[in-house]
């Protein structure tokens, strides 16, 4: 199977080296093109512009770091706009706002060819591994075409419904997740503060009804302040504005993504947007001292 | 080895018919002392007060509802620490406040007993299972000595220090745990108010990194509004106040916390105290129609 | 003096009635036209379009509903766009986004036009009055033309610098008196609930360091369930997304506005949205009862 | 008229010697006894102890620091308890959290001494010019006895029922206080964070519908980053707490006041507890630069 593939930063890199390792035949493009000549060491060919890989390939897929990207792509000169139409399927696998997403599918529903949102729950290590949640939204025909990819992509994917429950989903999750985050946290300050052991607070949790990979994964860092960026806390904080704005747009309460939210954005203002959202804890952790 | 053991509730009936299951000799006392016959068919004693049974067993254990029973099974007449004393061990496994087991805790090392708060995590199916976890804190040369009979009740226990920590630890668990509960609620309605099938968000948390036993026990019964109880929200809510109020004296903000506090006080305003503290979902989801 | 205004809801209608009993001549426009009749009784002329009255008048002041209202007068067909230019002025007293003021902005200042935004804080009272407060920035040679009309309509006319400013600042107090409103009802719905009379809390209240005419005008109805729209919850709930939004931009944490952002939305979702914004009150009241 | 006056700390000083000023006869005592001789100068006698001011004085009034203070002066050796009996009469004006409040009571009124708790809303400045708001409660009898003596120290007095109720609606008002600082606080850094001139935002807020007095008179000083301590920040939130746990008893959700509280708190943890209360503003601004 052939397919086209737009963008090689961490994600999209691990994702277009996983299908060729499967047997697609890929072709890639990156805005800076030099990224690509490791892909084809493994068999991949070049596009030289996005208009080219779509011109190409039947099924494009694309993964860009921001709605910014994934509009470029899509409608600057040489891209996919010029080439896409009927017979032929864009895959954005970018996480963008529902707005974006809403914006690229008209584009090219508009010239005749199909598309679907894709975006991914699963950062570096399950992109390399194809461990991804894929959250597919849109032409539902696309999307029975693009299980092969999706079956080496991710170990799961999911058919959501009309164009934007993809970025929805993938907002709610995140939205729940920053919660989260902010409560482990505020936990693990508190055991500190009142004289408990924080590990043990850890052990405690991974024996429970709580028990979840992401306290697992990042509490023993997180006691060394160690916040290397694995999902920048800045990103973290803006989907879960998002979220709170879909939230807003259908009358929905929610004070405890509110509240985890306003946390979120203090450590932005302390300098700490580009941490990992886990860096949270040190705005609670603050004291004088 | 030989073990009293004080309260038969849901929660001590099954440990201690762990515990003669796995060949201990126990002692039981229950305020309804026909409450005993049951496990006297599987080889117990009947105690006819807490005293009788200190005095019979070098180590007693207590399970006990809530801070007025645990106070009362010592300190009132034919109570425990009429034959407490140097030589005997006094553990007692209830939920309460770091202020009754300090109580206890000194009436208990000054007639030269040795004492032991050991709250537990985990409810009626891991106490039948002895898959509790076990939070233990004060004589460490007791904690010891009672190593073979956690070894029966639970998976796992810890020794936590200075009394008091094990009632601390069991809060800041309770804790995040309740934050967690209401940001996962605040997520559901979310996707249902977006035009997300919810069901499809259960199953997409629990491909990642944030799955855990909570979300994937409780959530289907939430989505029916099915919130029998299993840990009642009142008392979740009490353990959300006693934990800011840990956070309080140790001057830790935890904005969180607060917020998942206030929504369980609104669901107790609207008598949803005595159902399951899944029951926050109602409370987020409640709309005019 | 001579002026256009477009735009006769409540605030326009009282607005243009002071102009003209205050010696202006003015020139009005309405989309539902017949709204002009009134006016005409007291010396008004009537614009048939936006444009019309622009090309009569060196000045025209328009106060609409919202901003897609705002931007319609401008920039649809026989709107403000088509008559404005060098020499003419165009003061947008509406309440709207920072985003659309600058698009109009820049529309008008791109013709050669002199613009001002200038939103007001005050309701329908004051604007009968010529008691509102103005808020003024963009063009200052403008805002100096102004002065006499603004010194009729208002008790006091402030020049905030650049456009944006003027919408930016009604943001920031409307966000503080929606907090207020907040901490007021939670403070009357405390006092009821915890067995003191809620009007003595009033007159207590009116008394001390934080007394308000927001708080002894609203007080008294509120405790009646009297909540007749001054200013609609809805809208200042809106106003309560736009300040964090603004606050987003700038990093900076609010979490007293986000959670009053977040019991307006739970009212909003309960139906009480055209309310007066003190129907706050009747969310943190409800029991089950 | 003659009064007892048991503590001569800044706010007792100003109202013994108002009521010196005013004809009234007093007896003063004071922990420090040295304090006294300046009301001497004004015709004030000496009492040796709380006993004996008691036992020369039909009604004692006291104004004392905190709690503890509050119960040694009744409950110690030579306190008052040991002459209060039928006949007189004893008027605690300290703050104190309802629970000290109710035990003064109790012991009083077993005695047959008759009892007012009557917490004053207003500080130093108030005090000395005889502006307090007084909050009483409890003998009714007592009450109509004591107003010569609150027509001095206060412009008006309360009479609110049952003892408790004097400290809970000073609560109920330090409640709303703490929010509104809160709300005033993060107005003022949005303000200066998006490019708006603060003072700007003083004169606006101060001439429309929230406009109060504490805005007025800490705004410009907070500005300044000048937090000398009216009402320190640490007792603010201690109110804050009390308050929320008044509402947790009465299951009342109050979210603004808890994110509130927490912002007190993370002040409290950055070292700000003997500022002014207005230092949460420093909280809410603090940026990594």
């Amino acid at each position: 199977m052939e397919v086209g593939f737009l963008g090689l930063g961490i994600m999209g890199k691990a994702m277009s080296m996983n299908l060729l390792k499967n047997g697609f035949k890929v072709t890639v493009w990156n805005r800076t093109l030099s990224k690509c000549n490791e892909l084809v060491e493994f068999g991949a060919s070049i596009g030289e512009t996005p208009a080219q890989v779509v011109k190409k390939c039947r099924l494009t897929i694309a993964m860009l770091s921001d709605p910014a990207a994934a509009l470029s792509v899509v409608f600057d000169k040489d891209g996919v706009l010029e080439q896409i139409g009927s017979g032929k399927g864009y895959i954005d696998m970018s996480t963008v706002d529902p707005e974006t997403s809403s914006k690229i599918s008209q584009a090219i529903t508009s010239t005749g060819g199909a598309f679907l949102e894709a975006p991914v729950s699963g950062s570096k290590q399950p992109a390399e591994t194809g461990q991804l949640v894929i959250l597919a939204a849109g032409d539902k025909g696309l999307y029975e075409e693009s299980i092969p990819a999706f079956d080496v992509l991710g170990k799961k994917s999911f058919f959501l419904g009309q164009v934007g429950n993809g970025a929805k989903m993938k907002l709610v999750v995140n939205m729940i997740m920053g919660s989260m985050m902010n409560a482990f946290s505020e936990g693990l300050v508190l055991s500190e503060r009142s004289g408990l052991n924080p590990h043990d607070l850890l052990d405690v949790l991974d024996l429970g009804g709580i028990a979840n990979p992401m306290f697992r994964g990042k509490g023993p860092a997180m006691l060394k302040s160690n916040h290397s960026p694995a999902f920048p806390l800045k990103h973290q904080q803006k989907d879960m504005r998002l979220a709170l704005a879909l939230g807003d747009e259908n009358a929905v309460s929610m004070p405890v993504a509110a509240a985890a939210n306003e946390s979120f954005k203090k450590a932005r203002s302390m300098g700490l947007g580009d941490l990992d959202f886990s860096a949270v804890y040190e705005i609670l952790k603050m004291t004088k001292d």
